[in-house]
């Protein structure tokens, strides 16, 4: 169903390559002088004085710039709960695109324990080393409380990229899509497919903007007050979502939506639900690795501009977007959070990175050397 | 009281390189096509092959050979207890030697916590992305059980250098110093000092080879069966030591005696205590970075054979020598437990790699080229 079939290719490179990162020595070892310098004696006067200041850790390791990629393989792509040799593959990918793009250190790792207090503690007793934590594709709700209880333990910058850069790239992609349609966006219904973090994070950053309205759906259908057996971040999603208190299927909340968002598995949509759409539809179908839709099923209902989150398809909205960026911002400024004012600032200067946006290009590509430096400078203002 | 002080340059090029180490990507990402194949669609491919087949992640991913190298800061060189940011700079530079001489990969992980409950649990967390583990700079007798428990909850290597390297690297010091003074093992009395991690693991290995005696000496003097208050690994020694039944303090034991190895920490030993000793003595003296007894002051008492573990003197018994072809042999072996066969004869042909042993030149350099596979070789026999 895809323009091009990359799985053979995938599985070829990364049995040749046996892993996408390696570790490198930035000195020359070469000489007795350069064992006494890097290890002993020499490094005892590193630990000596790192034993008197710990925080100068930050200036005289790899703790200086290294974020830890953190997976329980749990939700991994749109592939689900596949477990923490499965996550490997994804979380050095993010790795490498973290050192590429904001030439900041990454280092996967993914976890042989699904518990929530059993991963709270294992990231806090590796924490000292790192910089910053990347969690990923961890399972929604428990990705929640993980990134709070983190964020009150730990004194470096603890992001859960699935919910705060998604938010950040289809809401940069949404401010252009709109400008393409010519909609304002408090006029605009939009429904958002998948409940999830990417799920959670976007509908909280769309309301914070002042999109018109919001129609949570998940794998039950429309999140609704009649709904029974919602769990506590839906039930606190419905208080800035379904104004119009609509609830059914996936089909009833489509109907008559500007916007739909996929932030969930594939080949949920046909082209009958987006003919049911308002006119000059936008459908972001970004469930990796295979969309809700493909582009042309979606063009065929109507849509007028359509996204996806892969790099073979135009106006690629992923998260890769944003966390090499995110990361390098954070760290720089030492911030731990990533507050809505970021996320909004961000968005719009990643989507300021597209001068004249049209029906395929709403959203620069990651290989636009402006998009990290965009998104970097959200954390600064 | 060396002949260079290297902690000033030591300093100055830690804060100049923030970290040793980085992380490298293997292969270019310049195409939109290269995203799809190292990340999405593409890695979708391999996380649903890994999801099928974990154990393939040692052909697909990292885990082809990605040691950590971790430690909780509890006994970090001679140092002591400095904590987890002060054993990074070791734990770099442990890495960083395992990448150079070896060729294999290494990452440090420094824990926030010294309880061995958590450290086994967070290991066993983290463990699913890394081919082996290198356990480093834990305080004894922790370690043992550490070590243990982890044998029997992983299915990698997990290997603590500082028992296991260390008395294999002494080891090949001592076959080549008992040439160059010409006695025979089973004539020599042994005094260790220092029973934590490296004593321990010396002690058994030098039993196991066929010494004639070993006296362990530790805070409280000669670990004899009239102390009390042993602990279980101390109780454990005195069945391999002590023959001669001697109690007292380090004074006691070193009289007489052929052979000191210091594994402890700085200035324990002067010249008048190696006049005690036999003719012809041989003095090891390992602490780092500042040694038991500097070798000047070891020859003006009489000693003919002197090493220490740092790289500025001649002679440097250092783990460094073992550990980087240690864990290459382990894992291109599958070999997860170091037996004392394989400690044998890993002693041995390092030992094999100085042709013909001088007063000063017992032990190869870690440069040369020969020492790697020496240890290697020796999981494969």
């Amino acid at each position: 169903m895809s323009k091009h079939n990359f799985d053979d290719q995938a599985i070829k490179r990364h049995l040749e390559l046996k892993g996408k990162i390696e570790v490198s020595l930035k000195a020359e070892v070469v000489t007795e002088a350069d064992l006494s310098i890097y290890y002993t004696p020499g490094v005892g006067a590193v630990s000596r004085e790192l034993a008197k200041n710990p925080k100068r850790a930050s200036e005289l390791t790899i703790k200086s710039d290294m974020v830890a990629v953190i997976s329980d393989g749990s939700a991994v792509l749109g592939l689900g709960n596949v477990g923490p040799e499965a996550a490997m593959p994804v979380m050095e990918g993010k790795a490498m695109l973290i050192k590429k793009f904001a030439g900041v250190n990454a280092f996967p790792i993914c976890l042989g324990t699904q518990d929530s207090d059993e991963i709270v503690m294992t990231i806090k007793n590796i924490a000292p080393g790192f910089a910053g934590i990347n969690l990923e594709d961890i399972a929604a709700p428990k990705c929640f409380e993980i990134e709070k209880r983190l964020h009150q333990e730990l004194d470096i910058p603890v992001i859960h990229d699935d919910q705060h850069a998604t938010a950040i790239c289809v809401l940069a992609g949404l401010i252009n899509a709109l400008k393409v349609v010519g909609k304002n966006k408090a006029d605009c219904r939009v429904v958002i497919i998948g409940s999830g973090a990417a799920g959670n994070g976007t509908a909280k950053l769309l309301h914070k903007w002042g999109i018109g309205d919001i129609t949570m759906v998940d794998s039950k259908g429309i999140v609704s007050s009649l709904r029974t057996g919602l769990d506590v971040h839906k039930q606190a999603l419905l208080k800035i979502t379904n104004k119009l208190g609509l609830s059914g299927d996936l089909q009833n909340a489509i109907k008559g939506s500007d916007i739909v968002l996929g932030l969930s598995r594939a080949n949920l949509l046909s082209t009958d639900d987006i003919k049911t759409m308002n006119k000059d539809a936008v459908v972001f179908a970004m469930a990796n690795p295979t969309p809700e839709i493909t582009p042309s099923e979606a063009i065929a209902g109507g849509a007028k501009v359509v996204a996806t989150g892969r790099s073979d398809y135009p106006n690629q909205i992923n998260n890769v977007l944003v966390f090499p960026g995110m990361f390098k911002g954070a760290i720089e400024t030492s911030t731990n959070f990533v507050s809505d004012e970021i996320k909004l600032r961000a968005a719009k200067s990643l989507a300021a990175v597209v001068e004249a946006p049209t029906q395929d290009y709403i959203i620069p590509t990651v290989f636009n050397k402006a998009v990290v430096d965009a998104i970097a400078a959200a954390f600064k203002a």
